[in-house]
């Protein structure tokens, strides 16, 4: 069992935001169906490769960069000016639709509630104020501040320090394997929303909570 | 232009051998053309989210896990028994067909030249072996001995301390963009293998050579 977490940390894309209306684009922009995946696996695979060596770049720009190597691995030349305007249609993502009613049962029963992410700060605020649900968090939190990304516990661990709480009372939210696994190496509890297409990582240890929905989670959060 | 280096250092998988045949087999046996791209960069993904949190798994067992991820993802229910069958081809993957005639030269020329791979040693052992070059290579490296995985710099610095050469002496081979980008970042000279679908990392600084083969490079390092 769960004892009630004092913070509950957030992650963003895939966990609160729906990446559907991007992925379309992007599909479209590459006449692939698999061309947002392979971009994104080769986004988040590059976003380490930065960090492993000591570097950061932004992850709008690796964003654009890794846009680039998959345009041209389907032999399709665009310009700059056009990955952006793809690109950019991560600011305007609807929430999935069991968010708003997961975070209102969960501010309701008085949590604390906080998103970290990849992503750039500015996109982090502007996202979850277009989706409607930037009000429930007390604060958005982007791995820009410490210049690497998750999972690297710095980025874990900067929040844990800005919100003053242990790992042990605190929860990530998360329907990315590799974000799992690196809170819990971080000494985090953590909840895995199996979102379709989204699945644990086998050499992980098994998450404290799973469920379909972040409403799923929530209920068992708020009835624990 | 580039002097003469005392050392060549050659990435293995893609770069030295053709990946095709274990391609065809994780394609056949998950029913769609892109699983194996999406795979190995799953894989790729998963072995810096080990090192990122300061863990360690072997690439075999990361190979097996992620692969596991990407059929759960195209609902496909395969025993551990038979992904462990699939995965094994690795271990049979014939040399790309410029790499006989361009380690010849290098040979002939007088260059002292290893492999480092993120994988396992004992496979990479039985790949080279297999694939007929490994008498080429005065040496086998695998990541394994450091525990943490390409880009990151001490894979780089483990051949170079080993092989006791300068950073500026050394030239890596990869077909892949984030181990050139390691290995400029780690001091070494770079010479990108641009083979079918693969690309340099945009935000990387350019490689010192590039050539559509190993053939081609090692024409340039003999005239140069």
């Amino acid at each position: 069992m769960l004892n009630k977490p004092k913070l509950i940390v957030f992650d963003v894309n895939e966990t609160l935001l729906n990446l559907e209306p991007l992925k379309l684009k992007v599909n479209h922009a590459l006449y692939n169906d698999f061309a947002f995946d392979l971009w994104f696996s080769k986004l988040l695979h590059y976003s380490l490769v930065e960090t492993i060596t000591e570097q950061y770049a932004d992850f709008s720009s690796i964003a654009a960069a890794t846009f680039r190597m998959v345009a041209q691995r389907f032999e399709i030349d665009i310009p700059d000016t056009e990955i952006s305007a793809i690109l950019s249609n991560i600011k305007n993502l609807p929430p999935h639709t069991d968010v708003v009613e997961a975070l209102t049962l969960l501010k309701k029963t008085g949590h604390t509630m906080v998103a970290l992410t990849n992503g750039n700060q500015d996109v982090a605020d502007e996202q979850l104020e277009n989706a409607g649900i930037k009000g429930f968090m007390k604060k958005v939190f982007s791995v820009e501040i410490v210049n690497r990304y998750k999972p690297h516990s710095e980025t874990y661990n900067y929040v844990l320090k800005a919100m003053k709480t242990s790992p042990k009372d605190t929860l990530l939210v998360a329907a990315h394997g590799w974000d799992i696994v690196g809170a819990q190496r971080a000494g985090m509890k953590t909840a895995f929303v199996a979102r379709e297409g989204k699945f644990i990582y086998p050499l992980a240890s098994h998450p404290d909570l799973t469920g379909k929905t972040v409403l799923e989670i929530a209920k068992e959060i708020t009835q624990s």
